[in-house]
């Protein structure tokens, strides 16, 4: 029989079924122990680990005595079932074990600067720099498989759906997605630039106009931005989506199975609600001060000015006086202590408020009842304080905060607070997935300084009541603009979209673009839309952030396969670097020194 | 009941089974027919095609009077089952019509600058400036649908082989392929620069040495290359592909079923060749001038050059005074005439050869058996000339051409009138896919002006017989290389890498690089070899070529759905263009002016 050159099983494969055969594998040394003239090598590949072994007998023996760590070796052996006392039940070969007889280092390994086993915390520089040994270890492998199984899941799901999978161009026009390009120089026409895709929004529009029904792709998308923790700095991977004669419902119910289909197959023990409440973008602001709510804690904060109307706690009373002002309450069932209500005061004060006043219930000396307890509550009363009690539910034992204001000066915070005061309650369930939708989005806001009215979010998304809508008061139209939350974290965006020029060139007109500003912005659309454009809406799911949810990491680069650093930088490879000025010459360019 | 806002039904689901309900459709005008006050209009969506009418008595009829064509309308009707003879089975919908009862225009139309019905010849460039007009022609639409297919049905038979697909950077460092790359200025390091990678060749080898086994992925790659009708001048896609632990046998046994499943999928009723033979470099030279050989063309050229020398054909005999030339001969079965054999000679004029020489044989005359014709076949006589058609094995009816000198420098031209003499022979079967691999490329190659040796396809491709093999003539030197080539398209290349650092070290010494280069060059590589490297080896299959083979076409735009032109343009949205000067200031760049 002729064996393989390198192996005849995986490190996964032997169990006792194979015991007295004469098997090849390769792999990488996990770990040689010396058991006193035995020595046990942990020998792993891709697919798991094998037990093998050699004694002073063995062929191999003064081989293997000198191996180092990761080297990769091929060995030649028999198979040996284990005395049942010492079988390792935790990995699938454990019922094995190999008896060398030949072996080969098919790729030798110096010192480490960064060991693969035991997984030792190390430096993320010298993890990035040795890239390839940090994926050796079993974590991050396993994050890699969950990626690429998660990619793999959501487009079967789209194909059994019905959409197709198209490509888009990565060297293309500059998209207009408001963040920063990145700029390719063209060599055919020095002193011009492409750009490569913020996201391929123009295309897919464009897909839907060439008569294409339901798109979707696993796009590569770039922005040039700031780096940060849960952002790669250069290129990241969204679920593309976009459908013609559609209805914002029809694109909500065709992405949920997908999404939700996704986590529940990768939940791994944790559920996944299968109950998305579709919540306003005001709502989803008034009850949890944000617009990607985390449901998972069950907190709702209410707007309570009018029991502070007139009232004797004077600073909200008058504050109450300026227009646009209110005072909203966040329930903290549990939360009835002194020392847990200083605790969170603490907290908004470490987030820049002068701090949170609050009211908590407790049993009334002597056992007579309710008594409410705090500053607030005696200066504005026992009927104002127990109205509050009773349009938030709350009771004895629980406690209630509050923050006053312009609200979009304390909603932020407030939503922290609500998630800070969940946490420390132990109000959620950290094993839970829960969605929600927030839907009707504004289209405009006004700059407070300014005054001028301008979009809030996506330009080409349709407004609500079309074009008569913006002939009222702008800042009371809404789009068809929807988020998908995830557990606190925007995980989709989309809308459907503005596809008839005339309430496209009103809405801009509203923004203060003019007709020929527009023409000149997005020519390539404007002159799609006139020759036949279908009603058409779609959205985009961020990929690398539902594997970090997944995955359970809130750093992006332990779901990338080779990631930049924070800085921008490929430490392996050496990118970037300086071009030569052959290149410069045939772009047409030339480095201005720095100041 | 309550109908969905633009359709009941696609604008292929109804046949006579429907006959009698109300439908809400949706689609574009693909043509309006005035049949004497009734108005038939094809409306037209991604599915299919469904034709509505209007008498003068319908509501609808006035908007439909006026419908420009490729104008987006919504139409309900109720759904007649057609007479017999009006059944048109051509299409899904043929058995039934509906009879409009409302209409709305979703998005209108303008006069078109390129018509859709009836898809007539147009300029390529009005046809990329209006992609979304071009993109509705039902050809097209075919060919875009049969990529997203193709790819899918690749990714599918992937992972069926237990192949994982991961994504590896694509704004990165410089690679080392050969062509020129794309550049991107980086912002956050101004006056240092990106690449994109011109594919993933050195990701996919650090993917391995981290320990995965089977990776896979339909990459884009990029390279800044002058157009070219085949090529896109910008991005395109490959079928990457790479291995861990395997030999040349193995890559090519995993490869085969997937390719060749792919193409029998799309095969629409042409023949897959399943025997793929496997061809060395230099017996493809020889018997096919070329290395991508077309085996649908059964001709095999042979080397001749002992029946010349020292022959009364003077211009062969001295020719082979000189050293390193040779006399091959194109058997052309069917080709006996002088006609034939004239225009043959005049195509290799074309070609720029002085000519090509020729024998033919016919019926002798009055019967007597076989006689050869032609000036060579007088001059060396019928001894020569009947030992030339013994080795050729030809008959009556049959011819033979000749192209003598340096092997390099007729071949193409051999190889091309190889192709020609088939075509016209009608010796190739156009309506099968017949493959071929070819093997043991040579390492290395000598300048023939300067004799220096320099790599001859990719330095890092293990050599055959290692370390040893390279201690000898380096011309001799063949690698573990190999493309697949179908009907003269090279639509895979591959290898087997060199993972070892001393075999390295020597190839690259022997193209006269020091060790040091190589280690500044490539040095993420080297350090990635020094940690446990495994043997491995892969292949990547050019994407769009094997769909334009399935397509049957020769114009790569027509299998991309937003291509370039061929000056690097896209002429939709405009790309190239200028950057801002806050763009420049930014990367630090400053525009050269042209001279």
């Amino acid at each position: 029989m002729s064996m393989h050159a390198y192996r005849s099983h995986t490190c996964a494969e032997l169990n006792k079924s194979h015991a007295g055969q004469t098997v090849r594998l390769s792999g990488w040394v996990h770990r040689v122990r010396d058991h006193g003239g035995v020595l046990f090598v942990d020998l792993r590949d891709h697919y798991g680990v094998t037990q093998i072994l050699a004694d002073s007998d063995s062929p191999a023996f003064a081989t293997i005595e000198k191996l180092k760590a990761e080297t990769v070796i091929r060995i030649d052996g028999r198979v040996k079932a284990r005395d049942e006392a010492l079988v390792n039940p935790k990995i699938p070969t454990g019922e094995i074990e190999v008896y060398v007889t030949d072996i080969e280092v098919l790729g030798p390994a110096e010192e480490l600067p960064l060991p693969v086993f035991g997984e030792p915390d190390y430096p993320e520089e010298t993890r990035l720099t040795y890239r390839f040994l940090d994926l050796r270890r079993d974590s991050l492998h396993r994050k890699m498989m969950l990626r690429s199984r998660v990619i793999k899941s959501m487009r079967d799901r789209m194909w059994n759906a019905g959409f197709t999978e198209f490509q888009t161009p990565i060297i293309t026009a500059s998209s207009p997605e408001g963040a920063r390009d990145f700029l390719v120089p063209s060599r055919l026409h020095p002193g011009k630039f492409y750009a490569l895709p913020q996201a391929p929004q123009q295309f897919k529009q464009l897909i839907m106009v060439a008569g294409f029904d339901r798109y979707f792709q696993i796009a590569p998308c770039f922005r040039d931005e700031d780096p940060r923790a849960d952002r790669s700095p250069t290129d990241f991977y969204q679920l593309d989506v976009e459908m013609s004669f559609v209805t914002q419902d029809d694109v909500l119910s065709a992405v949920q199975p997908v999404i939700q289909g996704v986590f529940e197959e990768f939940a791994e023990g944790r559920r996944v609600d299968t109950e998305w409440p579709r919540i306003s973008y005001a709502d989803s602001l008034l009850w949890y001060g944000t617009d990607k709510p985390d449901l998972r804690n069950p907190i709702r904060m209410q707007r309570v000015s009018e029991h502070f109307r007139g009232s004797g706690f004077a600073i909200f009373a008058k504050l109450l006086e300026n227009e646009g002002t209110e005072i909203r309450a966040i329930p903290a069932p549990g939360g009835g202590s002194r020392k847990f209500c200083d605790r969170m005061n603490a907290f908004a004060q470490r987030e820049g408020l002068p701090g949170m006043g609050y009211i908590f219930w407790r049993e009334a000396e002597g056992g007579s009842g309710i008594e409410a307890a705090g500053p607030i509550a005696k200066n504005i009363g026992p009927e104002r304080t127990e109205a509050i009690r009773a349009q938030l539910g709350l009771g004895v034992g629980d406690a209630v905060f509050f923050l006053g204001g312009r609200p979009d000066q304390f909603e932020a915070v407030a939503g922290r607070a609500r998630m800070e005061i969940g946490r420390e309650l132990g109000l959620i369930d950290e094993d839970t997935f829960r969605f929600a939708w927030i839907v009707d989005f504004p289209m405009y806001e006004k700059d407070p300084e300014t005054g001028k009215i301008d979009f809030s979010h996506n330009p080409f998304s349709m407004p609500q009541g079309g074009l008569e809508a913006l002939s009222g008061d702008p800042l009371k139209v809404l789009g068809y603009q929807y988020d998908l939350a995830c557990n606190g974290y925007e995980i989709l965006s989309g809308a459907i979209r503005n596809h008839k020029l005339e309430i496209m060139f009103k809405a801009f007109e509203i923004a203060g673009y003019s007709r020929e500003e527009v023409e000149k912005r997005f020519g390539g659309m404007v002159k799609a839309f006139k020759y036949g454009a279908p009603p058409h809406g779609g959205c985009a799911a961020g990929i690398d952030r539902i594997v970090m949810l997944l995955a359970r990491t809130s750093n992006i680069r332990e779901v990338i396969m080779f990631p930049m650093n924070q800085r921008a930088e490929d430490l392996l490879l050496g990118a970037p670097s300086e071009p030569t000025n052959e290149q410069l010459r045939e772009l047409g360019l030339r480095i201005v020194p720095k100041e």
